[in-house]
């Protein structure tokens, strides 16, 4: 039986007060609902935030794999302990361990240079280039529409990046109807200037991941230097603080239940305007096979390793990696069934088609649409078997390891720019890491045992889904397989790192005439796998030409109810806005939107991963919390929570206030909210903040730092 | 580092404002307090409560281990559907199942018969005999004053007990000050009513065991018979309905945050008034020892039953109890150190005495103080050595049943008055029940390992603790005693139950013959078990001799402070007053005190203990509640939660509201409040209750039952 939720009094209340909070909007689009940000309580001027090339949103960089923003005007960049750890990390030696210890620099002598390959980008310039991308696409289908769009794309970025200190790219909005050049400004010369312990930034650490409420400082500072000239360089110590053009300021005031934040940042990619039917596909199938799949994974390493200690830890990292897959997965499809996505997807398109059918654009759009349906419907034909396939390449050390460089032999002949997307000459290095792993990581008997796993499933497949090449290599009965794997596995010297380190060095003639027995393998299961990469790029041709009709008829449906459409997140700048918000957790457990210090004592423990610093928990006691406090309630907040539109990439997001003042950074969102890539649900999406009042007051009285406070244009009380 | 609680902001608001409903009245002290219970909300009289004979109070009674009321003219009783278990179990068979299904009786007719041995017990004299019991005692010490009090009780009881249908008992009130006989009209047929499925009486089973929020239908409706002469009476199906001297009427209106509630029942221990070296002594050693020495067992248990299929089935059910006493001593001291009960009544007692010394009292009270406070002093002397011994003969299976068979054959040739409790004749049964599980849960080897564990510990112990006869039977080195093991559990035939059955049935002399190497086992510790026993009851006598000092001073204190000092719980009548409160469950985690019936569905993961019977998830898809929901926010409410005074024995308790209705039963505490044995804690200590709209509810649209509605003055609508 499907339980549809009965919603009741209180929850039913914030449901609907809430749901204008959902998106995540183009800085361009902010002036045209300009009367939804006022109505939700912003008090500045929505036209002074639709360019991200200028103040306040320029100061709003990518950096590590997340974001982070400009605090000060020489360059100070406040970010999550998180984002930043591998710059603490870099920096830590046995005798100065800054993970453990935080670390405050003394002055901006004592400012620490992170790993040479850490960045900062500041965009610079975001146009459209939807005419120069679709210029040579238009009238073509399938893979020449990609193929198309694929090399208009690189010479753009490669023009682009004929300027000194410029990182280009293109996005897609609205998949495939807008095209954008992003040009940013790349910072290569970053310094850790302060950062909490451990204990602090990282509280909690996995067992409190994904959870509400929580105590995590985690935020860390640092600061951009660039070159004597003014420009991006490399660190020397010649180099100076970067001006950035333009800083956030903090501020002075917190924030209290219902109060409006807005949050600025590189959210990663959404699907919630995908069509009802690969909803259904993402709940009906292919989250369920994928828990089950990778459950089947996960019982043939604990049972190899309950045999064997040194497979066990072989296969540790996997086993963890598998876990946490299968719990995302598993939390995903609760969240949609919790939400009714599919039924509430397939109402509104259904309700948008019919809209359609009365609008003269139908003529134009619904064929195109037709044609997009049709073809996402047949990707279901063979979805079973590209799963498991993919799944033989990314899960196996050695079989990975043999279709890799057995790629590389085909790709290497090429001109770089022509090579597939990792497998060009800048992705190498990582090609050799993974068969270096291979030395700690692997067991053939675990391995053998994964494929036959996966293979297994394979054969109980229908004909139509069944490949030559791959039946050819793995046969049709599980006692064909487990001959095979005993060949493949029995034979091949490509478990010894030197043989994997000639190969990986050989000629691609070389490569092409090795006669051991896993290279024959994935030499025979190549042109198969060349044929669903060639399938694949058609129907993404196919698929980038014919979605901008959906989505076209979905923004006039919209506009129609009287609402804008953001288009799905891909990585670039967008702004969401909403307020601080409890949680209804579950039937009479509300979880309120902010933390205080009395929750670090309460989870204490003293040991990993609640422990906090004893230097925390005297001043927690000591209680001095003047000019920091909740004025209300005269609690010391930590974190808070907010109904913000986030996904992973708004890690180190700066909060505003009503007023653009920086009050949070936002470090992660709540378990419900995992299935918030496919849909906001209002009632559960939140996203989790650190309190700007708690690190200020960390700076303050736990581990002072007066100058940088001074910096940061709150001095300290 | 001891951490200070500290308090902050609603927390603090909530935990003054409770502070007041703290207690466990005894009827007659409710005028004294008519004041308090009148600003807490209290719109009846508290005279007319004094009397536990009179109504109201006398619709409450003790039924199977808890407590039930009358809510009928006819005699019907409710109370919890875990204390009525038993009845619902006797009366199912493979084709009845009314675990499962539940039972609504057709008429008077189908009313079933308990099991012949569940009683209820109307409780119809409560009077002062403390002159009666101390009159010989007074004037003695030690063992004299404890076998003086005992036997004036016993006199009492049997001269009471020829009433008939009567069941007496002497009760002592502020420990040894004032004696009580318990007069109670016992009824002896009992008829199953109305049950609902298990799945709604018990819905959430363990998992939600001492959990709030919470979502079980805790009740079932019972009727009491008597015999045609009006007199209690076996069943017959010539019995007629009861007709209680009085009964409770079920309110119409349901309860809301901050309500008043008061609740009587028959709460069964608790140390609240203990000294504060007794409360040391729980906190800092008794409650930690004892966790270290039960996980010892079961780390032995565990072990064994890992080696063993046929041990581990053998010891489930011990390791099962072992497991949740662990878990409970773990909840009380976690509870006792978050409420920092040491020092709380360490500084209250330190006040209350510094208070003594200036009155005159403080010459006759403080001599007897400063004794009884030098007896628990020397209780700690040998403490380990007794809490281990009590585990000998309580965690093994063959070496409990032959110091059972030795002591039997001790008390056998007395009078059975004379006997000790646990070896009278109406014991026997239950002694021969032990020896016939031994079948079942006995195994040579884990009995061995854990007498290993626990005399091991014994031969740590320092000499002053050690006894001659236990290092005779077990030695004094890890070596001697594998070896007096060995020899005992080797030879042995204790093992074979007709063995066990023929020294059962043997007589005293026979017994002390037998060589069995158990049996002279037992039979060496005997002498040290029974002089252990015998300083234990002259310490109780000087104790219950000394300590109404102490209890004279806390009540003259308290007086002075400007409240009462109820007596320590002792399964007597008692009457709690407070408010329906929500619980602060930790930093940023409120409870709300009512759950509703989305609370069911949201729990409902269709299996065992959540699986919700469809008839149920069907009415809360319809949403018919009618007459039953919250006014305010529409909802249909299940459970409530509040800060009444309760411990274990308030199973079923009715808890009332300012007019004195019928508004809900008392069926569990939360988890933070197992350590209100010893300490009521206002932030955390909470009670749950059944909502008597629920009930209604079910009895109205789900199973319905309309002529017992009607009975029950409450019409379906």
């Amino acid at each position: 039986m499907r339980i549809r939720t009965v919603m009741l009094g209180a929850a039913m209340a914030l449901a609907l007060e809430a749901k204008a909070d959902e998106g995540m909007w183009l800085p361009s689009q902010l002036p045209s609902i300009a009367k939804n940000l006022k109505a939700a309580g912003f008090h500045g001027d929505a036209a002074a935030l639709a360019d991200l090339t200028r103040a306040p949103l320029n100061a709003v960089v990518r950096v590590g794999g997340g974001t982070g923003s400009f605090v000060s005007a020489d360059g100070l960049l406040v970010t999550n302990h998180h984002v930043a750890f591998g710059v603490i990390q870099y920096n830590s030696k046995p005798d100065r361990d800054l993970i453990t210890n935080g670390y405050v620099a003394a002055d901006r002598a004592g400012e620490l240079p992170a790993n040479p390959d850490y960045r900062a980008r500041v965009t610079v310039g975001f146009d459209k280039v939807t005419d120069r991308i679709l210029g040579q696409a238009r009238g073509e289908t399938g893979r020449a529409y990609y193929d198309a769009v694929d090399a208009a794309s690189k010479a753009l970025v490669a023009e682009c990046e004929k300027a000194d200190g410029l990182k280009c790219s293109v996005a897609t909005m609205f998949y495939g109807r807008d095209f954008y050049l992003v040009k940013q400004l790349e910072l290569r010369d970053l310094r850790l200037v302060y950062a909490p312990p451990r204990a602090i930034g990282n509280y909690g650490d996995e067992t409190d991941n994904f959870m509400w409420p929580r105590h995590a400082g985690d935020f860390t500072i640092l600061r951009a230097y660039v070159g004597p000239d003014g420009k991006p360089a490399d660190y020397s110590p010649d180099n100076k603080p970067y001006h950035p053009p333009s800083h956030l300021q903090i501020a002075t005031d917190g924030v209290a239940e219902g109060d409006f934040v807005m949050l600025a940042g590189y959210p990663g990619i959404t699907y919630r305007h995908r069509t009802a039917a690969e909803f259904a596909d993402q709940v009906q199938w292919r989250l369920p096979t994928s828990v089950a799949v990778l459950k089947g994974l996960q019982d043939v390493i604990e049972a190899q390793g309950h045999a064997s200690q040194d497979a066990a830890i072989r296969y540790a990292s996997q086993l963890q990696s598998l876990k946490n897959g299968i719990k995302r997965f598993s939390g995903e499809l609760e969240g949609l069934q919790r939400s009714d996505a599919v039924v509430g997807r397939r109402e509104d398109e259904a309700a948008m088609l019919a809209w359609l059918a009365t609008q003269p654009e139908a003529k134009t759009l619904k064929p195109d649409i037709d044609q997009a349906m049709a073809l996402i419907a047949q990707g279901k034909d063979v979805r079973e078997r590209d799963l498991l396939l993919g799944l033989l390449s990314s899960q196996t050390q050695l079989m990975r390891g043999a279709l890799n460089v057995d790629r590389l032999a085909v790709e290497r002949p090429k001109p770089d720019a022509a090579r597939e997307t990792g497998y060009q000459a800048r992705d190498e290095e990582l090609i050799q890491g993974q068969l270096k792993q291979i030395q700690r990581r692997y067991d053939p008997k675990v391995e053998k045992a994964l494929v036959t796993s996966l293979m297994t499933r394979y054969q109980q497949l229908p004909p139509a889904q069944h490949l030559a090449e791959v039946d050819k290599v793995f046969g049709t009965t599980p006692a064909a397989l487990a001959k095979a794997l005993d060949a493949i596995y029995g034979a091949t010297k490509f478990g010894d790192e030197a043989e994997r380190n000639r190969l990986f060095a050989a000629s691609p003639a070389d490569v092409e005439k090795s006669t051991d027995a896993i290279l024959v393998a994935a030499r025979t299961l190549r042109p198969a796998l060349l044929r669903i990469e060639d399938e694949k790029k058609g129907r993404d041709g196919d698929l980038l030409r014919l979605r901008p009709a959906y989505m076209q008829a979905l923004i006039g449906y919209r506009e129609k109810q009287g609402s804008a459409v953001y288009p799905d997140a891909n990585s670039t700048l967008r702004v969401s806005y909403g307020k601080v918000t409890p949680l209804l957790a579950r039937d009479a457990v509300t979880y309120a939107p902010l933390t205080t210090v009395q929750g670090i004592v309460e989870k204490n423990t003293g040991k990993v991963p609640f422990d906090a610093p004893q230097p925390l928990l005297d001043a927690i006691h000591k209680g001095d919390f003047t000019g920091y406090a909740d004025p209300k309630t005269g609690a010391m907040p930590v974190d808070f929570l907010s109904n913000l539109d986030t996904t992973g990439g708004n890690s180190g997001s700066p909060v505003l206030n009503a007023k653009g003042e920086l009050v949070g950074l936002n470090f992660d969102s709540n378990w419900e909210a995992v299935s918030a890539s496919w849909k906001y649900d209002p009632r559960y999406k939140r996203a989790i903040h650190v309190d700007m009042r708690y690190m200020r007051w960390l700076m303050d009285k736990v581990y002072p730092s007066p100058a940088l406070l001074k910096e940061l244009g709150v001095p300290a009380r």
